[in-house]
């Protein structure tokens, strides 16, 4: 798709960021500058004809107070969770929106809208936000990780979107690390996810927790009091003065996101490996003990030649990839 | 570079697979056909001078016996071990080959043949072989893993040699599979290649004989014999009879190849994973347990849609991918 670049400098385009708790929206101008965002809950709960019509009427309330003419809105782009037929615009399976069962949700915002929807798996479109405008732009040959509740990736290849054979490609919240490690949601043992993301590492504490291990440092008593001060910051914090409950499984949590950044150094080799999500937060106190783990496992030509940073987009990655996927050439069909 | 099919049909090219041990050359007609083939030992060590003296002599005599006229032959393909500057043509160090450092192969040849030639990765040219004349003809996204001494690796997207950033990509020998398992020669502990090459496997067969363990079915009294009776076929036999010396050995070198394969399909999702070398030889043997170990660790529908083959060529996949560098259109250069 290749647009004549003067009429697309006046045009918008309106992203939208579908996750399990909330919906984002956003009307972004050419070169990512976001002229009106919203950000509702998903409620999920609700069911599936309740949540695509807050989808719909945020999207239309974007529009409305913007005050931008539809006629100036090239399009729609939506990053959702997976399984997605992206060549259809079919959300097929959502584990976190219940119900959702091959929901074709470009066709109805197609219909709804009247003007073009794209639809792509959204650590896809995190990566290609950050691609286009956050920390990798103009680097043509990046991978990055979502690091949230759970862990995905998105892989850019020759400044194109990689999708794989049938648009399973990045997931890379479910490499192996350890062959007998815990159970991944996914079904499968010793995943990624299972160590560093924020569920596998409340998991891992939760687990000791109950084996009778005592915190310094995170005190609570009762579960819902449990779950509500597990939060990342006092984990890492508790980690960092030596708390014995949190102090492996954080160092785990990172030499095991080290090793799979090593892993993808090794294998593809890219020109920079951008990190997003909550775990981020914590800075160069994740950054440095990453880099000295990729570093030790990583062929030494690939790890000098990767620039291993954060994403500078916060929560706002998404939202802008999505918007992107329709002004910037990119490869949003499976190869297959 | 795209080269009239007319007359590219009529024309040949010399393919070169340099290895630590022989070098097989081989004057290759267009589509596949080995006009001629010649293998000698490399004599490594000999010096650097002594074996390139060797491949042009190789050269000379290919094109002699083939009696091809020169001006019938459009250049030379070199399949060499790493790392290399393919861009440049030089073999910058290569570890099986003593003395090698920074050495202009591409410049040499192009002096002494007054043709063109192009320098790949040894592992890059075998898969590109199997691409373009064995299993893997016809597919654009294909993996190729070469299981010899070490273990290699070839990435094909989109129908061309993926390269990565500065020439590093395909290094799947060197995933870390088991953070805390055996030092690999890379220097990092726990990679595939301690694992699964024949290396690998005959290393900790070694050491459970110091450990005093014992075979039922391999015997040998010194040294020498142990390494000469140690071969991958005996291996594997012993092991399928229950042998208590090699079964576990063999059981987790199979399941760690599985975790690699798997841990690709979830990473690059890619249509085919080839599998060329000396463990091939055991087909089904090796095939089931291994689509086994990665059906319960990849995604299902990425599983469902990787073919998982033997590649065709035996020990030809080399040295055709070689001489076919100089027909298909690939990407020989790297990203960077």
């Amino acid at each position: 798709m290749v647009i004549d670049k003067k009429s697309v400098e006046k045009k918008y385009s309106i992203g939208v960021d579908l996750g399990g708790t909330n919906i984002v929206s956003a009307i972004v101008k050419y070169q990512g500058k976001i002229v009106n965002r919203l950000k509702v809950p998903t409620l999920a709960e609700r069911g599936k004809g309740a949540t695509i019509k807050r989808i719909i009427e945020t999207i239309h309330k974007n529009i409305v107070q913007s005050t931008i003419a539809p006629g100036d809105i090239i399009g729609i782009g939506i990053g959702a969770p997976g399984p997605l037929d992206i060549k259809k615009g079919i959300i097929n399976f959502a584990p976190n929106l219940p119900g959702w069962r091959d929901v074709p949700l470009k066709k109805i915002l197609e219909d709804e809208f009247n003007m073009k929807v794209v639809l792509e798996n959204d650590a896809n479109a995190a990566a290609w936000g950050e691609r286009c405008f956050g920390a990798g732009q103009g680097v043509n040959n990046l991978v990055c990780f979502t690091l949230g509740t759970g862990i995905g990736g998105g892989i850019i290849i020759d400044g194109k979107i990689y999708h794989g054979n049938n648009c399973g490609a990045g997931e890379l919240g479910h490499m192996t690390v350890n062959k007998d490690g815990p159970r991944c949601n996914c079904g499968n043992y010793g995943c990624l996810e299972a160590y560093s993301s924020a569920t596998g590492i409340k998991n891992r504490i939760k687990n000791r927790i109950k084996e009778g291990i005592k915190s310094e440092f995170l005190h609570f008593d009762s579960d819902d009091e449990l779950s509500e001060s597990l939060r990342l910051k006092s984990i890492f914090e508790a980690a960092r003065k030596g708390d014995r409950l949190t102090s492996d499984i954080v160092e785990e949590a990172i030499s095991y996101l080290g090793i799979a950044i090593a892993n993808i150094a090794n294998i593809l080799n890219p020109e920079m490996v951008v990190l997003v999500g909550g775990i981020t937060n914590e800075g160069d106190k994740l950054l440095i003990p990453l880099r000295k783990e990729v570093r030790e496992r990583a062929f030494y030509s690939n790890y000098k030649s990767l620039k291993i940073v954060i994403g500078k987009l916060a929560g706002n990655a998404g939202v802008l990839g999505a918007a992107a996927l329709l002004w910037i050439p990119n490869n949003y069909s499976c190869r297959g």
